[in-house]
């Protein structure tokens, strides 16, 4: 497979890359990822060219490697990676924090590409951008090859949400934290818009990232926190995420697995709100009664993705009062990017680790 | 059928009615309406007694009579109504904005009568206190028989949210205020939570009360309001309440009908927010897509009755702007109390008025 680089319009600069970077490339269901070698990139004027120190397998990568989403191929995947800045485009890049970006920054980035100018993005949807662009979703070409996190580079473009993040951190902590990290801050950042976490009780259903990572966050807020997972083990490691166990209907349910949302609805309090998030794949429609919400005043919320402000805020906690729970411990393997077929193995693996790491080289 | 009074224990003082008041029990469906005498009430410290001017018949009563609800029997239904304070009881009672009342008050009260100190009335959800009690929804006797709108006095007890109301406004416009008023008012402030209204576009589904007053509530905030109906008798009054048409998916879906809650969430935008208002009857599930709720950030929010607040602010809406809008016309028909059976019918006939009203003698 070649490399051709297809480059739209604008001031561009062409980034020669020695050696040549690389990229693996996902071809279609049942075949093994090819590598490609590419030799350089045209950065536009507000891209960043970030090498990756980590990325880490999501269970999104797993099901579209499997067959279970539809995805545009050839396809780099990964959504979830921290590295450093090794080039800057001509009119400079800024963290979302508004602060200049410079060569050697160590980041993260947001999973999507947003306009900033659309209804959406006016209205604080980013994440639904009419023009949105999605590292390790969109079919290589149109911006180049470096467009997913299993690769030796990333190429951030303008319109992402980049975020500095300490060096004291373990890059295990930090490549989940653009898409579980985030998605979970977002999840229970929806939950306070609608009720006060100190003292509140929140139940979580579904002990992956997500889930743990919610559980966490909202301890961390005062909130008395139950997770709700089909395996024992997840339990165990909940409860150093914050969980404990409830003794009254919660005022909070996240659901954090896609399949419990009608326990969700069923459990929770009377004028409670019950978060959606982990339905992120195709299932059978549940049955809403819509009675009982009415008369129960149920709130039901749907969260995908975030805000760059959110990833913002996760990385914080992370670095802050997050160091209180075993984030590291959420890459239980680390595998090199050429074997990215076999890492995905082991995280589709029954007892797989929450997340598999696959860096440059071992 | 007899007059007896419970009275449950406090400080309470009988007062004597002179000629007795009038409530017109029901006895259960298929049957005619009982008429009794009620020479007395034993008043709370707090209560107060109210001779009612006008009560209208909601579509829940009508429901109640055909059967379509479980209600406990003997009842006094009736539950929107407007009247004149002529007792209080020894302690005083005051009006939701804290002012004292007075004999001779013109009044409005809340469904619902509530503790006040449950855990519920405390977290602001006095329309779901633990021992909630409803005009016209509960069995005579354990708090007099005067205990719903369908008589000529209302015993309005301690916990019911009192709201003084101007001599200016019809009591056709007063009546309904309690149930179809401070309704849509929690409905559209439910979705002013998630949505700046100005210029927002928002759906409502049924053109009954409820739904065209959340219209005119909503209008008057400056969003575009669009009202869907399969009745185009309703569609013309619809504008006369504010209604336009939409020309881009609505940022705001109240579904006021109960009949159009698949539409309702198929229909808002992205990041929108549906309020669910009217499904206060028993009806099938409706199949619920967790994926596209969460994909589309959308959020479901069930609305039943109102806090106090809620009802004040409602009033003053009908006080103020609203009248711009033919509230009046909403009470097409008015008869008699003792003629309550026939006045049932006129509200269930096809073509019936929004609300049909009540007073002591024509």
């Amino acid at each position: 497979m070649g490399t051709l680089l297809i480059r739209p319009p604008g001031n561009r600069r062409d980034v020669t890359l020695r050696p040549a970077a690389t990229a693996m490339v996902w071809i279609g269901e049942g075949q093994p990822h090819e590598m490609i070698a590419v030799p350089g990139v045209a950065l536009g004027e507000k891209d960043v060219l970030v090498a990756v120190e980590m990325s880490t397998i999501c269970g999104s990568d797993v099901h579209t490697v499997q067959g279970h989403r539809s995805a545009p191929t050839p396809l780099v995947l990964g959504h979830e990676s921290v590295g450093r800045i090794i080039a800057i485009g001509d009119a400079g890049a800024t963290a979302v924090d508004g602060a200049a970006l410079r060569i050697g920054d160590r980041v993260v980035w947001s999973v999507t590409v947003s306009c900033g100018a659309c209804d959406r993005c006016l209205r604080g949807l980013p994440q639904k951008c009419r023009t949105l662009g999605k590292y390790g979703h969109d079919r290589i070409g149109v911006h180049g090859d470096l467009s997913g996190g299993f690769g030796t580079h990333v190429q951030v473009r303008e319109g992402s949400a980049i975020v500095r993040v300490p060096e004291s951190l373990p890059a295990a902590v930090l490549a989940p934290a653009s898409c579980a990290t985030a998605t979970a801050w977002a999840a229970v950042a929806r939950a306070a818009r609608d009720h006060d976490l100190e003292g509140a009780a929140v139940r979580i259903h579904g002990a992956g990232l997500v889930g743990l990572s919610a559980a966490a966050i909202a301890a961390d807020r005062g909130a008395i926190v139950e997770v709700l997972d089909p395996a024992p083990s997840r339990l165990a490691l909940a409860a150093r995420f914050g969980a404990s166990t409830l003794d009254r209907d919660p005022d909070v349910v996240i659901e954090a697995s896609g399949h419990a949302v009608t326990e969700a609805l069923d459990g929770v309090a009377t004028g409670g709100t019950v978060v959606l998030v982990g339905s992120v794949f195709p299932a059978d429609p549940v049955a809403l009664d819509a009675e009982s919400i009415v008369r129960r005043l149920v709130t039901v919320a749907g969260v995908h993705n975030y805000t760059g402000t959110e990833l913002a805020e996760a990385v914080a906690f992370l670095a802050g009062r997050g160091r209180a729970h075993p984030f590291v411990d959420a890459v239980g393997d680390v595998r090199q990017l050429a074997a990215v077929d076999e890492a995905i193995g082991v995280a589709s693996a029954p007892g797989a680790p929450l997340r598999v790491g696959l860096v440059p080289r071992l």
